[in-house]
């Protein structure tokens, strides 16, 4: 387990670093931080959540772990700016929720003393910032470890011991591609439904005939627009193909509705009940 | 208000006709029940919601109010077998999803002395039967009422009625044209939506890499197989026009994507974050 005398900094306050930041506190694990955004800083600070944070990216110096909270670009971009500060044998680490390009690009220029093992916490919420920070999500949430074949198993165990520390339910480990591929489906490709329901949902009285099925499946509609572009991007030719998938199959449904085959409906049906058992929690 | 001396039956005790029995007799209104099926004539009457039900359908005889419970055509044909039993002025009213089909078919042969007035309460859970009745699921839903042009007040304020001894959410009146527009987006689609995700997602292991994103898309994928293929089939003209609206924004986003077209996507996310902020609840 990481020791409590490891100097662990959390770059980017936000409600995931922040989040992050608030766990440790609570397992024992005072950590630094570092933001942009003087308030971030202050309200860590006040917190107490960090034992100290900055706004100056200097301040990483001399850390054993560093874990980024940034946007994946900014996170590549911050690395690139600030490596020199790292010492040798920093651990360093993200929360990105797409790898390939993020792995490949650091890859590309990150000191040879350093290792990155790439992390992505399935969890998060519909607001931006730290002050909706909340560790309590973790506990439902799963946890991704996306090793490259650089990786060592002290990273890896590195990663692991994070996720156990912010009590994580499930810690898996996937490779770049097979993690891109999973998100771009359960992740990506529902959040694009989510959007194109609203936005071809144009009447305002909607809420007043709706069930609870339009309201599940639009939660997640409420998204941050700074952040998706840039995922959806970054996985364009993955989640490019299951939109297609989806497609192809609302075509399967709209077509069986239209010849009235009642047979292939039912055989559709009874398979997405058996799958959906496998959830276990409605 | 009706009277609590009406003599009210339901026609058809599974999950909703239970929680309707439930829902009466908490609110000091015991209800008489019909059902082909013994083992939910018991249940019923062991549980005490009704004064007393049978599986004959000359047990209606003498209703003041008819609740038919059963899926559309079920409800058509019993209904057509059973009329003769109706006294002269009965109200009747049903729980079916669809309605332009159900008015117009009723409206064909029903006997002019009796008043059918249509009614659509949105609640329903993944499950079958009486024993899953539960009528606290309906403080948070909708009802909606659909009059033809031929309804009564006195047959609308019944319905109403009905809605408030069963503590719906929200009362709203619909013509049987809007009624199966709107519910063809917002139950109808998303349920395409459930089925079509579950069916595309083969992985068994789906279930250790999901957030509640997905968890939330596929809750209505668990699905009545006996019900729903003839919801789909009696509303085909409105739903697989919603269906190509869905498909057609998502193609949207697929190119947008394809090309990065950051701006687009943007504006698309900020209007789904804004629309769904009018639907509060999470």
């Amino acid at each position: 387990m990481i020791s409590h005398t490891a100097k662990i900094t959390i770059v980017g306050l936000g409600l995931l670093g922040g989040s992050y930041a608030k766990g440790f506190f609570q397992a024992g694990y005072p950590v630094y931080g570092i933001d942009i955004d003087e308030n971030a800083v202050e309200y860590a600070r006040k917190m107490h959540w960090v034992k100290d944070a900055s706004m100056d990216p200097a301040f990483c110096e001399g850390s054993d772990i560093i874990i980024s909270a940034l946007y994946p670009h900014t996170f590549i971009q911050w690395v690139k700016e600030n490596q020199a500060y790292f010492k040798p044998g920093t651990v360093l680490t993200d929360v990105t929720g797409i790898k390939r390009e993020v792995i490949s690009e650091i890859g590309s220029f990150l000191r040879k003393d350093v290792e990155y093992i790439a992390c992505h916490p399935m969890a998060g919420r519909e607001y931006k910032g730290i002050r909706y920070a909340d560790c309590s999500l973790f506990k439902k949430a799963n946890f991704i470890i996306v090793p490259s074949k650089e990786n060592t198993e002290r990273a890896i165990g590195v990663a692991e011991d994070i996720a156990n520390i912010l009590k994580f339910r499930k810690v898996s480990i996937l490779s770049p591609e097979e993690h891109d591929r999973v998100i771009g489906f359960v992740s990506q490709l529902t959040h694009v439904i989510a959007i194109s329901l609203m936005n071809i949902g144009e009447d305002p009285k909607l809420v007043d005939y709706t069930g609870d099925s339009f309201r599940d499946l639009t939660r997640i509609a409420n998204i941050n627009e700074d952040l998706w572009p840039e995922l959806f991007i970054c996985n364009k030719d993955v989640l490019t193909e299951e939109i297609d998938r989806l497609i192809a199959k609302l075509k399967d449904y709209r077509d069986w509705i239209e010849n009235e085959e009642t047979e292939k409906m039912r055989a559709g049906m009874i398979e997405a009940s058996e799958r959906r058992k496998l959830f276990g929690r409605k």
